[in-house]
């Protein structure tokens, strides 16, 4: 069975139709205390697949971990999440003594909640392996890259692709793969939440339409820094395609203001922007884990 | 060693009076996406107590999780939660098939984290003891009842204390008991959130001062719906006095509108109306458990 939280419902439907089957929907009723009542299907099978991102994450938490518990008496015995966005992968050390490293203890949350995890471009940076943050459960990182490299492809013929940071440089190699897309990573120097600076590749731009690819747009202030370079550097225009479009506060509207002529993003986070679904590539995966 | 998060400063420093400690400090910083960053005191003894009342509880247990997995990596061995006020104890039963009963499961979660946990006043209803609701960790429950007695004797001299439903018996009997006070429990019909009727008990308020008491005020409408009874009545004034001070929304207004003199509260939850410290009780009640 595949549950899915209320609010959840365009990627159900279309997970759903991919994978032929009807989707659930676990019901939220907000209570003006703040607790959340939770409402599942009244009796579940064996093995049931909850679908959840994890964007704005804290809220989200509290309620998924209460829903497995909650499911597993109602009959189901394993339980697979599909979290297309999986928050605290950035918490990945602590930077200064005594910071809580979440993406570890997220991870534990998670084993300890399900037997098996999906998800999609996690932002893994000091870890290898999705396998390391979910200890001793079926982890599994799908990527959207590719899907997103055929969507550049089919508007733009042969655009450059150019990754912010180093960490991009995973996603722009997979969506440049395919299309023998030109392609280059810069190198991102952070000085707080909302101050970046973006060191060039040394790759030519002057003329060409570019596209920045990157797996996450939070303020998009990274972004917002690269599209401006790019066209300084004489590009002919400047889109942004993403996997996750978290686009927090006016991050779409700065980016607007630095130049930006189209935002893509996958439905892995329901955003205005969203081209290119993965429910296929969540279907395909669910084969092995669920 | 006592750990507050960096809300919890009042109730924090007036536990460590009482207990001859500087608290220390869990930092959260807020990231734009909605992620917390949590920074602990680097090095933890082995025994730990961490101050966290779970009002609004959903972000605030993600991130009580967190911290405490944290704590168990930078020294802790014995973890104690005080959440002065507990969440989800309402939640005890599924009401209609599917319906997840948060209650035990978020006991389940804090028996996962914590070796201890001490609260006050929570709303046990059908279950028997907070040892139900924590399983197999060290569990205990205070009331604050006794000394919003002592509050209310201190300034009405002989009132009449009213519970506005059953559930508020063992509250009214405990306030009353010291001091010998006239008290009474209604009966409350709920027709949905923040529809309800209070069947008045057998007790003459005619020219008394009445005192509505109860552990927890969510919306106030059960109590403004016993002000106006006890007004229609001919009480000659109404208060309100509750452990846990939540006043969701308009809540205080329409107390005051319902025709509410004075309203007192415990600092179980932080509130303008808090007239009564619950560090004594929490401080005695650590020497067992901590």
């Amino acid at each position: 069975m595949l549950l899915a939280f209320d609010d959840e419902s365009v990627l159900a439907s279309r997970l759903g139709a991919a994978l032929g089957v009807e989707p659930r929907t676990i019901d939220r009723h907000r209570f003006p205390d703040g607790e959340t009542r939770l409402t599942l299907p009244p009796s579940l099978p064996a093995r049931v697949v909850v679908l959840r991102g994890l964007q704005q994450p804290n809220d989200k938490l509290t309620e998924l971990l209460l829903a497995a518990l909650g499911a597993r008496e109602l009959g189901a015995r394993h339980l697979t999440l599909i979290a297309p966005y999986l928050a605290y992968m950035r918490q990945d050390i602590a930077f200064r003594p005594g910071e809580v490293v979440s993406q570890r203890h997220l991870g534990a949350l998670l084993a300890s909640a399900f037997d098996a995890v999906v998800t999609i471009d996690p932002h893994l940076h000091r870890v290898a392996s999705i396998d390391e943050v979910v200890p001793g459960r079926r982890a599994l990182a799908l990527s959207a890259a590719p899907l997103l490299g055929d969507w550049i492809a089919a508007q733009l013929g042969q655009p450059v692709l150019i990754g912010p940071d180093e960490e991009a440089a995973q996603w722009v190699q997979a969506a440049a793969r395919a299309h023998g897309l030109a392609a280059g990573v810069g190198r991102k120097v952070r000085r707080g939440d909302r101050d970046v600076v973006v060191e060039w590749p040394s790759i030519d731009v002057a003329g060409r339409a570019v596209v920045l690819l990157d797996d996450v747009a939070s303020t998009g202030r990274t972004l917002g820094v690269a599209a401006r370079e790019a066209l300084a550097r004489g590009a002919a225009s400047v889109d942004v395609a993403v996997t996750h479009a978290l686009f927090v506060g006016d991050a779409l509207a700065s980016l607007r203001a630095a130049g930006v002529r189209q935002v893509w993003s996958t439905d892995a986070v329901p955003h205005a922007s969203n081209v290119v679904s993965v429910a296929p590539l969540i279907a395909a995966a669910l084969a092995c884990v669920a």
